[in-house]
């Protein structure tokens, strides 16, 4: 598959837009033609870097609002028309795109836009240059893919073709299957882009929130399967107007854009292969049968679980004492490291005691259980994931190690069935428990049961790709959780068993302005049988739980109509409760220590929450506490 | 009027928001369900909080999903309303907020919903609650305030009537009229909320994009004026849900909004007087006529002009090489300030010196010619516009002055009709032009065409309503300009003769990230009448113009079809064009010195714009300066 992207994707001067494609690995670009106005670069300098960074010069775009206007204003658009011709062929470019009219068009007449679209390619053939005409989702008389291609049939000149473009046709909920019967020859050129499904004015969606595949919610690998099956071959390019890719980091959107046309490609064959089965063709037949090569990654299944969460800290104090109140047991220091092993149950954490100075208590390190890490990380190599390197010791396991979007540390480890981790080996002999701790048997079951992520809010939409890919989450339906500081959007990514669960939260822009990353507190959350005991056998060990006001359990009662003694349990012990149709939920909160704090939860019945209607209490009494942590500082 | 807000319209805990609703001078406030379950503070806290506060505890909000039900769900709202009914007489409440059910309601059955209502109504007149049945917009059997209206009259009981939102009524375009037909012994509470008109579902714009009266396209004081006339005397309270707003600074956010509804009284005041003129009664009438007062704000029509606009920096001299190369005329000192005078024609620029240490260049103040200062200045500080001191001496002119929210001072002078200012008087005798520098001929008729502010992304709508409010400037509809760094959405406030024009400039995020005011570029633009003279002095004298590339005239040539003399004339001196039905538009930009630059225009005929399709080349090529300028420092 030909992979390009249009210019206005990114961030950036024309200059740094090409190199960073070049970087990422694209094989052409589009030329948004702004870019290129607005650029201290001539046309011939342009070329040149092309030629130099190996880039193809794919597609010149957009020529706006030529059809169906008045014999005037035609003679206006093709003196327009010429004076980009020329200057492709100064670029030395081929293609260019033509959409449909949205704003001079005023006669409606098949007849007439197809007259008027041959005289644009035949002034078009006399320069070497072929028109792609694309209907807009909004375009004042031609809206619909088919309506372009019937015009470009009625014209039936070698320099006219059509452009299909994912947004214009799934926005509009347009019938893809059509697709397959046109004549490959003329669809020119493809352009992909995901969206959020949304309920708004086609053009503000369009302009605004449209996101590189894997990050919204169309269907395009269906949409890719019937390109494919139409036969063609040409390049599929992204164009994806985003108000916060065309604002960040150009490099890094690059990357984030090819990894999405990688994903694509690979989706695409899954459903082409899914496609034939369904019509009874074997799987041998599908590659002969369409002339686009697809490119295959490394194949992965879900993760059967994490691993371990691994803490950073300067001073680990505090984070031992909480741990050891939460019932975790001491499991040892590393034989080569320094880093201590901590458990309860299947749930493992490490405390790693090499973090900067003065650092404050964050998480730094996810591990999951997959089949192959070797596989896990060759697949997430291709798909452009950063690698990260830790050092080991000739006989310690070797870890496969991935940097997330948000910089967290993510490793590919080899579950066993289990639960249990070899590299546990490793670990010295348990040391002394705390003063006033001891091992606790309510723990036994216990695993971690999810972890939540603070997420800049450059990187959101590319790490729900990421996890996507990469790790073989299902993104949820997100949601918003409103805090004092805010409205937190909260994206669940989890396995189907539920076996692995990541909420990744996009902070308010407030907390999310300092370029500090951890701004915002993350943690850890551990799943136990009873944790009406595990609450209470922490208590006795002096743990500071997080404070839940009595207005709360008032709330609840009215609410749910709860069992007094129940209740009151509760209450007593700062516990949370939800319920829904498949279940209940029971949880509760450590104070925070740096960035990060811990829940303990119970999952009753088939409750697949997090406790939502809870999230707001919990933001609420942590902003109360930080407020008083700074006025005392002040 | 009693002025109210709901709590969930700002940031921090309750205790934070009561404070600041105190602070703002509202006289009550709607208590959000949800800010109450979170807080720390008892209901008894809370009640005794408000009454030292002075604050009314106006409507505990919402109660939702009642309506509609089938008798279970009908037995479990009952015993949910009754626990909230105790709940508020422990805050000593009396009034409660229903909202027509969108989630559970299975029944559409008028006959059904009074009975359920009725049932309700009963219970809480035992409490001594008065029920506010409102209609949501997107409620799922009663989304229309008459509906809503028609159940409270089937019910009839002395503790039920309805409440009005002018969201819910205004962004489904329900009639306004007909509110006068309700009898206004049932309004039992009014909700005011202005927004943009967006197409999009109404639940998500409802939730996210609401703003502050005055900040948005609702038609508000018709609405109120309906209200009016009804016969309404209760509270009239704002309930806007923004995302913005959420998250920004509590105080102030409680000011903005204290402005919007002092604002909103005078304009529904206004539109009564216009709706009795219109209906032939006299105005004497009108106050006789609705129980309700309106309290009126000191009047003040449009400025008639800029009187000056000022810049500040630690080291003057690069200001200064710059306003002479343009051709402005050094007028001389302050007899007291550090300050000085630059003239052009009637355009006058104050470059002041006494800014901090190694504080860049920037905008500092702006002067607007007003009928009366002081007239201006009392109805800007009723609207709590921060009043600005500066120091006189007792026989210079005293500047009104108040703070605008991007704290750019804005003063209010009074206006001479020849465009002169008596205050230049204050100024000694011009000093020596510097070398190579003299006088222009051409600059006679010059003034301030527009200046072009950049805006922290908090205070954006805020700004509006203040240039609206204290200086009776007109929003236009805002447009959004691409930039190498992103969007920037550009709202121009400007009188109706086009005498005074500001542009508000929110700057993408990335940009507007640095908590240091002026990241981001602003200018001050002055008109000339023969743009090509001024340039060509300009550059005469050595000044240094921003570079435009020739992609750019290449296909100004392309779009407009140019005389290539003229064509070659705008290309030599980097003169930027643009044409609209109206007229033409000819201007260009200087280099950018701290983080201001200047821009000279000349329109011709009656174009009204800015050269809108050109700010992206400015901005491109501006990038392109900071880029290199940020390489050199590295």
């Amino acid at each position: 598959m030909r992979t390009g992207i249009a210019t206005v994707c990114l961030s950036g001067t024309l200059k740094e837009k090409m190199q960073a494609c070049a970087i990422a690995g694209f094989d052409g670009i589009e030329i948004f033609e702004q870019d290129l106005v607005t650029s201290t670069l001539s046309p011939e300098d342009v070329r040149k870097m092309a030629a130099d960074l190996g880039l193809g010069l794919d597609l010149y775009q957009p020529f706006r609002d030529f059809d169906g206007v008045t014999p005037d204003l035609l003679k206006a658009n093709l003196r327009r028309a010429e004076a980009k011709f020329g200057l492709m062929s100064r670029l030395g470019m081929d293609t260019i795109l033509v959409c449909s009219n949205v704003a001079t068009a005023t006669i409606d007449d098949d007849g007439l836009r197809a007259s008027q679209l041959a005289q644009l390619a035949e002034l078009a053939g006399d320069h070497g240059i072929k028109v792609a005409y694309e209907a807009l989702a909004w375009g004042k008389y031609v809206n619909d893919y088919e309506h372009a291609y019937r015009l470009v049939e009625m014209v039936d000149h070698p320099n006219l073709g059509t452009c299909l473009d994912s947004f214009h046709i799934l926005s509009r909920d347009w019938d893809t299957a059509p697709i397959e019967d046109i004549n490959a020859d003329k669809i020119f050129f493809v352009q992909v882009a995901d969206a959020p499904k949304l309920t708004m004015d086609v053009l503000s969606w369009s302009r605004h929130y449209r996101v590189f595949p894997g990050e919204g919610q169309f269907e395009l690998a269906k949409f890719m399967g019937h390109v494919v099956r139409a036969g063609y071959t040409g390049p599929v390019s992204l164009e994806v107007f985003n108000d916060v890719f065309r604002q960040s980091d150009v490099e890094r959107t690059a990357v984030d854009a090819m990894r999405s046309l990688i994903w694509l490609e690979e989706q695409s064959a899954k459903w082409l292969a899914a496609a034939a089965e369904a019509e009874g063709g074997g799987s041998a037949a599908i590659r002969r049968r369409y002339p686009m090569e697809l490119a295959t990654l490394p194949k992965v299944n879900e993760p059967a679980g994490f691993n371990f969460a691994e803490v950073k800290a300067d001073d680990t104090a505090q984070l031992e004492k909480l741990l050891g109140q939460l019932g975790f047991a001491f499991e040892g220091r590393h034989r080569t490291k320094d880093v201590q092993l901590w458990t309860m149950g299947q749930a493992r954490v490490i405390i790693n005691e090499q973090a900067a100075s003065h650092a404050e208590p964050a998480i730094a390190a996810l591990g999951f259980d997959v089949d192959s890490p070797v596989i896990a990380s060759a697949r997430a190599q291709q798909l452009k994931a950063p690698v990260v390197a830790r050092k080991v010791q000739a006989d310690e396991e070797v870890f496969q190690g991935i940097s997330a979007p948000d910089s967290t540390e993510i490793f590919l480890c080899q579950g066993s069935p289990d639960g249990t981790a070899a590299w546990t080996a490793e670990f010295g002999q348990a040391g002394e428990l705390g003063e006033g701790l001891e091992r606790s048997s309510s723990g036994a079951g216990a695993v971690i049961d999810h972890v939540n992520l603070a997420q800049p809010w450059q990187h959101f939409d590319e790490a729900v790709l990421f996890y996507t890919s990469a790790l073989a989450l299902e993104p949820q339906p997100f949601a918003e959780v409103p805090s004092p500081s805010g409205l937190v959007r909260s994206q669940v990514m989890q396995t189907t068993d539920g076996a692995v669960r990541l909420v990744l939260n996009l902070a308010p822009a407030q907390q999310a302005q300092s370029e500090v990353r951890k701004t915002y507190q993350e943690h850890i959350a551990f799943a136990v049988d009873n944790l009406v005991a595990t609450a209470r056998a922490a208590r006795e060990r002096g743990l500071e739980f997080l404070q839940i006001p009595a207005n709360y359990y008032e709330d609840l009662d009215a609410r749910f109509d709860l069992e007094p003694g129940f209740l009151a349990t509760l209450q007593e012990l700062n516990l949370l409760y939800d319920r829904d149709a498949s279940g209940e939920f029971l949880h509760f909160y450590t104070a925070t220590v740096g960035s990060v704090f811990f829940e303990m939860v119970e999952r009753r019945g088939n409750y697949d929450g997090y406790g939502a209607p809870n999230a707001p209490v919990r933001h609420a009494v942590q902003y109360d506490h930080r407020q008083h942590a700074s006025l005392q500082r002040h």
